[in-house]
């Protein structure tokens, strides 16, 4: 199956950062991870926290990992927060569920990758990055 | 941006302490670190438990690696649990999220670093910090 | 002191990648850190390995923590490599001391971030991180 | 047996930094652990690497752990360097095994703590360290 190029994640990135100026947020931050949950590419704003590649990370790798966005993992973790956080642990601590982690799925609906964004509310964070997604000419599922 | 000098580190730490004794808290222990969250001063007075290095830290740490204090950290914790959960996971353990984690800014309101004080309440050791701070001539988040 | 702008990151990135292509080499990947040694941006070729990233930090973490490029860890890890491998796990696994880990300095001399280039052999890798770094109106200590 | 007060610890970081500055050494870090192998104080001056407190601390702390001096740290690594270097991973990679790390007696002999020393070469950092622990009315043994 085919990954998300160098071209397309500098494009999701360009784009998501663009509805984020547009939408007035704060500065945000934006991972891509292909489809084993490795980085691709990543931008932080100037002016975002220092941390935030570890957050944008975090909410990328455990959409992808487990094959569930970050709403669908923050829903999770209200009914079973002890699950959530068992998973973090599995993981090394690299799974931030909250939304604004984003399955990428291609017009097949295969999943080639994943996108975290983080630096203002979770919803906001979403948003911006599924513009940046669809952008490219990508599917996401937040 | 400047960042924290050694002589302000002493001056912070020296003053909480200060203020921690005249308050009659129980020892403190004191750490600033850089705008990059790196270690940059670190105090342990006589009779505080030998683990309060890594407490300080982690106040402190997670207040400039995510750019929210600790009183901000505690009421997202208190909110939404898990995600503070998986923030400490993502930084290693090293996320401590209560009153007593400080960002200092200087004059432009730019942060700088951040102090972390911990050994009596949190609310007792956020008071003292940021004494010390004010005292070195810069501002607090607390 | 100024940290390494978005803009600037985005250039050093672009260039390296650039002059990389023109010397013919394997793809590369190219991550940019802050004064901090925080991740700013990172880009990864289409058709380079997907654990690129992690070499590429380790070689740039290194090189800002330390305050030493990547030719003078190589230097002493030849002279004495139980310290520098000693290093590598004072700093959680994060050190690769070879060349391709580039200090970034401003026009004053002052260290404001650093890049790690991987891909091909160190040395390309290093050659053409230093035209990105130099592109981008900075200078490069490799 | 008693512990480094916190008046013997900032003692013992002051003098150790004047004696850098008398000697002409580049900025140096210095950390006081106490008989546990945990910190009591530190600091670094400015101009020193944003990694230092974690050299100056594994070269401490490998020191009270194993009850061996940074020097004889060094010989042992020198003649079995996978010893030392399992070590590191035993301490999980708290351990820099080089001049440097300097145990604290007090008057009797006993150990009381360690003191950690980056910055110059190993040599020069281990020279001040000794100036600072004797400046204290303690002993050390580098």
């Amino acid at each position: 199956m085919a990954e998300i190029s160098a071209n397309r994640a500098r494009t999701i990135i360009r784009k998501t950062l663009a509805k984020g100026k547009e939408m007035g947020l704060k500065p945000l931050s934006v991972v891509v991870l292909d489809s084993g949950g490795h980085v691709k590419a990543f931008e932080r704003e100037d002016g975002a926290a220092p941390g935030r590649f570890a957050i944008a990370h975090g909410k990328a790798y455990g959409a992808v990992m487990l094959g569930m966005p970050g709403s669908a993992q923050m829903a999770r973790a209200e009914k079973q927060h002890y699950f959530m956080t068992a998973v973090n642990g599995v993981y090394g601590g690299q799974v931030v569920p909250v939304p604004g982690g984003i399955l990428v799925l291609d017009k097949r609906g295969n999943t080639i990758g994943a996108v975290g964004v983080t630096g203002d509310t979770s919803d906001n964070d979403l948003e911006a990055g599924m513009v940046g997604i669809e952008a490219a000419g990508l599917s996401g599922q937040g």
